[in-house]
């Protein structure tokens, strides 16, 4: 089956501004926007509908004509009485079309089936123990073959693939063709940032950053309501940002960058000598310092605030170039640091940032921290329907 | 008169899956559309327009027609008569309302007068000897009665005044109430990204960034076909990003922001001891350094080389963030450098950008050096019309 890269239909769903191309494109949009506003959300009237995204009742009508009788939307059971005449409430549709979100990442793969209200209905994380892009695929395969297994009612019609950049290239035509159905690939920052922006901490906020901390970094982006992708689907990597001209040497061959002051890899440098370390195991480091922080612990605080220097400042510029109204801390650095992570880092954000972006800036943890790749890239995998 | 600030209007001709919250907001949305989709370019039909806009033919037959009405848009001279029936060509009308964009600069007011397709009518520029806000704010009226007094033909209908961040709070209260029509308070790195946009370099790009050099330096950014403002329009605050930390002190009064290296202030520093050197006279020594440049001077290459380092890295940075396609050297110090400039700077972001982001960027000089701050002021002020 066909692939799809960089999310390039989502990229079709662009508004007028972005001139579209044909006017079903607008329509497109229009499915792919009413559908998002359900998520985490309650069911609601057309009109509710009309009024949320600024289009006119007819239009809304139209739509989720379409979309009922494509069996996405339906009604919903009960009908709200307003001042005037009951009106029809609607909801997501559960069941129906199934798909599958993969992340693969440097340690594991893991692979989740979704009904198409984006309900999970199967979970499978397998290790990946060897590096070999044939072996990375192989589990890839199994995960997803797994999944599917566990869930007979319905068939999966899309499959969404977070690949990370540096092993795109090497994979991508590995997975061509070893699916029945439609596949989309597409970055673990986007599907990240899109899971928080429809189900988590960034919901209903336009302009929004969200920190991927883990053995890579990585910035999502939502700007004006909306993921930031830049023209090739490479944008925010504030990973390779340079910190210090001639630097600490990053992975990607450069020296000085982000990544090698705030990736799990210069935690590690940070913490040796330290009884916090667990030589050659980055998981296991990171939750023993995390919970010697938890416990007051001043070597793991004092650790805490040394690592939460460079990040600060290099969050800072990030503030100062985009101005969100939030930051949310994501990735599995994050996930296990929590709370005493955005605390440390908040005020050197401060000293770093102008006043009038830090003010207008709130530092969270991220909501979905279990797992907002997969979600993520249901997510887009499933709208492929919606934008044919 | 009513001061709308942070180009709110613009912000509420946000698209759909900004929360619009109102069915209107959309249908102003496509007219500041239609208006822009006609700067700089031909005459079209209406179903050129759709075709261009992603709209139905039915929505810009409504548009079209409010447009035509209210007197912005007009039948085109000739009919073009393509395989079909002829069909009618509509441009943009000129004269009617008038309009005048103000840019506040640090050393001089320019205030221009268009007519409602953008052409310009007059022009006034005063030199700024004294900054009290107060002087200030004595210049810009003067400078606005005086294009005002050059036109008598139709009245102006709305004033943008671009003024720069770090003196807009002293400004904007004094500007409140001075004159007897709607004014639209925006920054200068907007409104040069939107000119560039428009009717510059960046015409039909969807991810731009437009570099302002001058004795601030910020950076304006084009993202998926729209100006990104963040969330208190102080999105491209680039200059205060920090490229070395504890580095040279800025203006800003932190220490080592890309300014501080790359703002003329840094070009002069670095001169110092020079013969290109006029002490004091920012301009005068960056037209004998570009004249030396294209001289072939050695010395003149030398110092070019210098400060294309840290430009580069700077821009290196923004290239990795935000991916763009085209990168757009603006403001007075790059129109004074010109090509030799974008020549010198290249290879460094090369140097330090990932290969796929620098690959996806092409640089060029700015088009617009003219005066894009005041042409796009005009432009917002303008559009209060199309929104009202």
């Amino acid at each position: 089956m066909k692939i799809t890269y960089c999310a390039r239909s989502e990229r079709s769903t662009r508004n007028r501004f972005m001139r579209l191309k044909h006017s079903g494109d607008l329509r497109r949009a229009h499915r792919v926007e009413v559908v998002r506003s359900f998520y985490g959300g309650e069911p609601r009237t057309r009109l509710e509908l009309a009024n949320q995204l600024g289009l006119s009742v007819a239009t809304i009508g139209t739509i989720v004509g379409e979309l009922t009788k494509a069996g996405f939307l339906k009604e919903a059971a009960g009908a709200r009485t307003g001042g005037g005449r009951p009106a029809t409430q609607l909801t997501l549709r559960g069941g129906g079309s199934l798909v599958v979100g993969v992340d693969v990442a440097e340690t594991y793969v893991t692979a989740e089936l979704f009904d198409q209200a984006m309900a999970r209905l199967a979970r499978k994380r397998v290790p990946v123990l060897e590096n070999a892009p044939e072996a990375v695929v192989e589990h890839v395969l199994a995960a997803v073959a797994a999944v599917r297994r566990q869930v007979y009612e319905a068939p999966v019609s899309a499959i969404g693939v977070s690949l990370p950049g540096q092993v795109e290239a090497r994979l991508r035509p590995l997975l061509e063709r070893r699916w029945d159905v439609p596949v989309l690939l597409d970055n673990p920052l986007k599907a990240i940032t899109l899971a928080e922006q429809m189900f988590g901490a960034a919901r209903d906020q336009d302009d929004v950053i969200v920190v991927n901390l883990g053995t890579g970094v990585g910035l999502g982006v939502v700007a004006g309501g909306r993921l930031l992708r830049g023209a090739t689907n490479n944008a925010g990597e504030w990973g390779h940002t340079v910190l210090e001209a001639g630097g600490q040497p990053c992975r990607c061959g450069g020296r000085g960058c982000v990544e090698a002051y705030v990736g799990a890899g210069a935690l590690m440098r940070l913490l040796e000598g330290s009884p916090f370390l667990v030589s050659g195991d980055q998981d296991a480091t990171v939750a023993r310092l995390a919970e010697a922080v938890r416990l007051g612990d001043s070597a793991a605080l004092e650790t805490l605030t040394r690592f939460a220097r460079p990040l600060g400042l290099a969050l800072a510029n990030a503030v100062n170039m985009l101005n969100p109204e939030l930051i949310v801390f994501g990735g599995w650095v994050s996930a296990a640091l929590g709370e005493p992570l955005v605390s440390a880092v908040t005020p050197v954000i401060k000293e770093y940032a102008l006043a009038t972006p830090f003010e207008a800036a709130t530092a969270v943890l991220g909501r979905h921290l279990d797992n907002p790749v997969s979600l993520g890239m249901a997510v887009l995998a499933f709208e492929t329907h919606l934008l044919d």
